[in-house]
């Protein structure tokens, strides 16, 4: 057994960050043949996909139907993206085991993506962490657009570090810091991590890539050079905003997972099962493999 | 000015690694014309292209005339690749003032690039390296599938310092570390520098990475964390191996210029003077920008 602090714990979000980007949508039935091959391809956290407006990000709708036509298993921590608190109920109602809450550190694309300000935002998902927590259901709480915004640029270490205060209602908590544009480099994630570790054990941390400008495994090295353990990663490095321009693909499940082992760090996926699932995916998605 | 610690000397190798994997082959016209266009951008070393068997890779065609229709300006290091010394006698005889000589630390690579074993491949290119430096040509030597081979796998350390130690004539000579295939990881990189560095200077090492797997910044930052100033990388992102099955991209001289710019490095390079460039040369090529 490696020790644990040779163990890296991998989020897979393809089947909700992913998916949302793909200009085919698939079916619920198809989303969650996806999530039981991910999960047996050993990936024991995943999101399944977003309780949102299904006008607003089709690809997403009947993210319920998919939860009900899983396998529930145990050890898995299955878990959705709510944006509102209409969202939330409704995650909470089909018994949703964990949820993602995140709040734009940049006021131009928190209006773009939730139509709120970010101190709205704060206040409504503190709520919405408060209801989640009521009801014993897990909680990632995070800051989008933690490391620089698309729209207006960098972010201030300080306003993510007081978002992540005005967050982390108690230790249960996740606490995720998603570089949702694309745009951070090493020293950006390395200054915010060293200021948020000082309120956040670092354990609680996860940390959401994309490979926009290539730096992803460059960033990743850095949050993993700093203690952080958890990540999210996407299959085939599906994803980007629907609400950013040019903003691309998390950081792909299948690349983590190798640059992890090359490093000696154990996510306990299985690759070769990941590469099949990968190319069935192209093949449905109607993209190349 | 920034300190010399700071300051990276990219070579760029777009001219010759990028568009040799190019399908549509370009005049030696249009070539010189990029070559000029990457001097402006701020680019101070160039690989203008191969002097090697236009029937087998017809792309490298007109290297020499390519070199009599550039401008050749002072401070600019304008270099050739030459694999045989066929090439280098063309190459010595046009006045190339810098030749590139790499020999490929995997026997089954070596036999497909250059028809010959590592051994000959390495007493060729010690006779090509004296000859070079007998006419005042400078000279790169180098190493090429240095932290892995497609075909072989995993190459061992002691073989790439022997390789090293063979080829390193004199101290003029600017030693090239090169991930041909694009399979080396941060940790490859820091074992194989680690131990060249015992034998050369780390001033006089450059290292040519490709992206095939998305770890090209982390390899280039582990490079640097180890003292490493000197990088190959291609416009756009071109380039691979026409002898390796999927190998991709040289790693992109925009991606790292910016790279090195978000760590505090200085390169000289003007970065919309190169955006402009590679959308021109993407049409050129008939690829999507």
């Amino acid at each position: 057994m490696p020790g644990s602090e040779r163990i890296v714990r991998l989020q897979e979000v393809g089947p909700r960050d992913g998916l949302q980007n793909e200009p085919r949508a698939l079916s619920p039935e198809a989303r969650a043949k996806l999530v039981e091959l991910l999960v047996d391809a050993g990936l024991d956290r995943i999101q399944i996909g977003s309780f949102v407006n299904p006008r607003k990000v089709p690809q997403m709708a009947g993210t319920d139907k998919l939860w009900r036509l899983l396998t529930h298993r145990a050890g898995i921590r299955y878990s959705a993206l709510v944006l509102n608190r209409k969202g939330l109920d409704v995650a909470l109602s089909e018994g949703i085991p964990h949820v993602e809450i995140y709040v734009s550190a940049s006021e131009t694309h928190s209006l773009k993506n939730s139509g709120a300000s970010v101190q709205e935002a704060l206040e409504d998902a503190f709520e919405m962490i408060r209801v989640a927590l009521d009801t014993k259901t897990g909680v990632t709480a995070g800051v989008m657009c933690a490391f620089g915004c698309f729209y207006e640029g960098p972010v201030p270490v300080n306003k993510v570090v007081e978002m992540v205060r005005a967050l982390d209602h108690d230790e249960s908590l996740e606490i995720g810091l998603a570089d949702t544009p694309g745009l951070a480099e090493p020293e950006g994630i390395r200054r915010v991590l060293e200021a948020v570790k000082e309120i956040v054990s670092v354990e609680r941390l996860a940390v959401h890539l994309h490979d926009t400008r290539g730096f992803g495994m460059a960033n990743l090295r850095t949050a993993l050079d700093m203690g952080v353990r958890g990540f999210d990663t996407a299959i085939g490095g599906l994803g980007g905003c629907p609400f950013i321009p040019g903003a691309r693909g998390n950081i792909s499940t299948e690349q983590t997972v190798r640059f992890l082992e090359s490093l000696d760090f154990h996510t306990g996926v299985n690759l070769a099962k990941l590469e099949q699932i990968r190319e069935d995916l192209a093949r449905m998605l109607g993209r190349p493999s």
